[in-house]
């Protein structure tokens, strides 16, 4: 049993204690039920410090296109050349956000501090043959659909997906997610610790130049391993939009809240429809790339196919550090869970699934009330 | 061993050996070969008892659709919206009778006596929101398809699907099937029983207001439960096309014997290539409804998926009260199976398999009799 | 441990010593790097000794039609009824090559002798509905994609894909694989030896007129099993697209190495983007047909899904009598293996796996030596 510290509403302490019996190291979990804070745990962490969102970035990047979407900046079914003249697979900006494009990393791979720069990142792919036919599968484009998002985004308005992020949504909300960490929030940095691979769980990796190989860059050598990403500084200073954010549980909740609730008064980010448009589902069945059974919406994971507990609607997106957060409009949660120890296999940890179900079983018993 | 009565043709005494050692409880079995009845055997109920037909209703339904395709007043590949035009999704016939529309249950659930009410069911989904992308993907609409076939039918041709089914295939062809059962006929309704669930069978449902509750129309509170679904009068009477119909299994095997075979006389309804468009696979995958791999033609199972056994272009309807009914034309089998009591989980009950085994070796013996 | 001939160059030892442990009997394995020949062992047959290609045959007809593309001849996105227009389903020749026609075999069947023959197949097929609405889903064309991707060629060129893969591939290269093989080599052909079949591994079969039946042509009386299609001579004679070839293992690899490598001084047979082209996963998922996961690129197996250790944008195709055989471009390898005992199942042999394995690895160790 860890030593938690934190607090939770009434009701929502069997949520406390399933995080003390199942949390792996240093971890921190917050919880929004209708715009109000009611878990806030962690163990072996401060409440603010900021750890690698991983993947969860996606969630603060494609945050931005809905709302551009929202201001009918952009449009879905749009080809992504008609922003991005450059771009020359056949696909519209749904599809690029669906993991249907085909352009999951690059022929050559990339060094470092090339997969660090959205910029390079999407001039690089912009001309590429996909790998697949578009429209005849999907596949998880892990380290690069930011970049290609990003870039329309920027081609569109002529700002930064990053610069979005931080003036629609950081600042206003004062949301602790950061697409490039400010050099005075380094000091609240913790570093991510590689996975524990026991011997037996050790499984032989598809080779560095397949398509899964490609799509996590394994085929440069001089690109770094995924589980250390968040540990590079320039990683974070550029705050790559498909991993570089850097959170704390407190705030991958808190940006969810903000999208589907009313927070402090103000009204939530997204409007009903439009939160229903990106969490449609896009791509389901057999993702290429993880050469596993996955369900994308538009930039985001359509969550209830992972977690049968959610509502339908619900979208979110996990980090390869173990992250997990959501927002699950039917039920009004907002979901945080962040971790120190990258866990094997590098993906959403496996101790979400019974926090959720606890959290789940707490709020009907919360609900049902008189 | 359950005690049986009925008769069956010299040859298929292993079916009737069989039905003997798998029924579960009150049961019915007819099979056609070519027009003629070989197996008529059930236990613990009279031949012409008529129970709750549950989705097997979604047969009689989409014959009455392929009987206007054939008489071209219906055209697969028009919009809905052609024929009805406050239907909102841009979806075609085809693709609504191959549950690809999306449109599997409404936001806020049924009551119950919206649900029993076609044109209710209808009317609401118009101008929802499919929950996944057109074209993405397929989901079982489980009680709502024949609301959304049946109002095409209607603005097409100014009659219900009901009334359809009725003149053209119920009345002329004495067939036991009832999509609206007269009050005359109600002393012969055999009401369902509730499914028997040992502790240990119990399994965790997805939440009421996921996309599978929402399907199943869970998340209403005052919406029934599947498996009681034909026990209530006003369900019966309205016969909605999903799942409302009553029959019994010389109901079920007689209208696809009258689909495919010379019957007393008459030609087939259906000619072979309408039967084959009909039975030419839509939509093959994973269900993001039911979460499992199934196989649909238009408005009907690819049964052949499901049972090896089966020749391909076979094509029929299961109901969660543990009916299966299929025409095989290669064949030339119409095969009718119905119980009382619902079956855990509630779907084609499994002692189907075993008897389209016994059927199925019984008619290649009598076949290659001199 | 088998006996086993043949030569290896330095370094490749590990794939002779995994040959000699994993062979089932007569077989063959020969193996190019970058154009050098690195593996050319056998056991129990000579090194120029002819076997049945089974579908490995498809590898050599779509080769044809990838230069047939690569000079401006074909093009991929034209309807079939472009080239063909009896042809009646409404298909790309890029569809049809992934499998996605649904014309897998004859609603009554073929006899042997019309099997055997590339126009009569076409010709039975082009007015035939698909099994599945094109689009929805593939599955393989097990016994007739050759005849009638073929057919495309002889109308696009008024030769036919046999003699085009004569001209272009087997006489200039001396590639010792022939779709049609010449009545003097017919002494070096070996006939292929039914398979061995443990009462306990007999697994049921799908009905002779279900959709696998009909692509394997069981439905028909006079149909020939798919193990004994090679030795019937007039099948090797015309050599069908399909499934006619006889190759040894150095005719499967030589035929690889000439398709992507520079072979005695000659350049690539196919220039990279053709070859990338032709690898591009054009349909993924469950095979309507084989009823399992399946991965094809225009006309070849996408052969990195099956094999981890393969580069993105491997292309090869396996056969029925154990054969595999391919090209992995990203590491100069191409891959031919051979054996005369039919595997059960009749596919791909379970030894290329260890082999591929210890030669990726040879292959690896090779490389990093300074």
């Amino acid at each position: 049993m860890a030593e938690i510290e934190g607090t939770v509403r009434p009701g929502f302490e069997p949520v406390r204690e399933t995080f003390a019996a199942v949390a792996d190291g240093a971890a921190q979990l917050v919880v929004y039920h209708r715009g109000e804070r009611v878990v806030d745990v962690r163990t072996d962490l401060d409440g603010d410090a900021l750890l690698g969102a991983y993947s969860a970035t996606k969630g603060a990047a494609h945050l931005v296109v809905a709302l551009l979407v929202q201001d009918g900046v952009l449009d879905l079914d749009q080809r992504v050349r008609h922003y991005w003249p450059e771009f020359a697979a056949d696909v519209t900006l749904r599809e690029l956000l669906a993991h249907r494009a085909g352009l999951v990393g690059s022929d050559e791979g990339f060094p470092r501090a090339d997969l660090a720069d959205d910029r390079i990142v999407a001039e690089r792919l912009a001309r590429q043959r996909p790998f697949w036919r578009p429209g005849s599968a999907f596949g998880y484009h892990a380290l690069v659909v930011g970049a290609l998002s990003g870039e329309v985004v920027r081609r569109a308005t002529g700002r930064t997906i990053q610069e979005h992020f931080a003036c629609r949504v950081r600042d206003p909300y004062t949301v602790d997610f950061h697409l490039g960490l400010p050099a005075e929030l380094e000091p609240r940095f913790v570093s991510a610790q590689p996975m524990l691979q026991a011997p037996e769980r050790r499984i032989p990796l598809p080779a560095a130049n397949s398509l899964s190989g490609i799509a996590f860059n394994r085929h440069h050598p001089d690109g770094p391993e995924v589980w250390e990403l968040p540990n590079f500084p320039e990683i974070r200073r550029l705050g790559s939009a498909s991993f570089g954010g850097v959170a704390s549980a407190r705030g991958l909740a808190r940006m969810y809240a903000a999208a589907i609730s009313s927070l402090d008064g103000e009204p939530p980010l997204l409007k009903p429809e439009i939160a229903a448009e990106f969490a449609q589902i896009q791509s389901i069945g057999h993702d290429v790339v993880l050469g596993e059974h996955k369900a994308f919406g538009v930039g985001f994971h359509a969550m209830s196919e992972r977690y049968p507990e959610l509502g339908q609607g619900s979208f979110g997106h996990s980090g390869a550090g173990g992250q997990q957060a959501f927002a699950d409009p039917r039920n009004g949660i907002a979901y945080g869970y962040t971790r120190r120890r990258v866990p094997f296999p590098a993906a959403a940890a496996p101790e979400n699934e019974p926090l959720i179900k606890a959290l789940y079983s707490a709020l009907r018993a919360v609900e049902s009330r008189p």
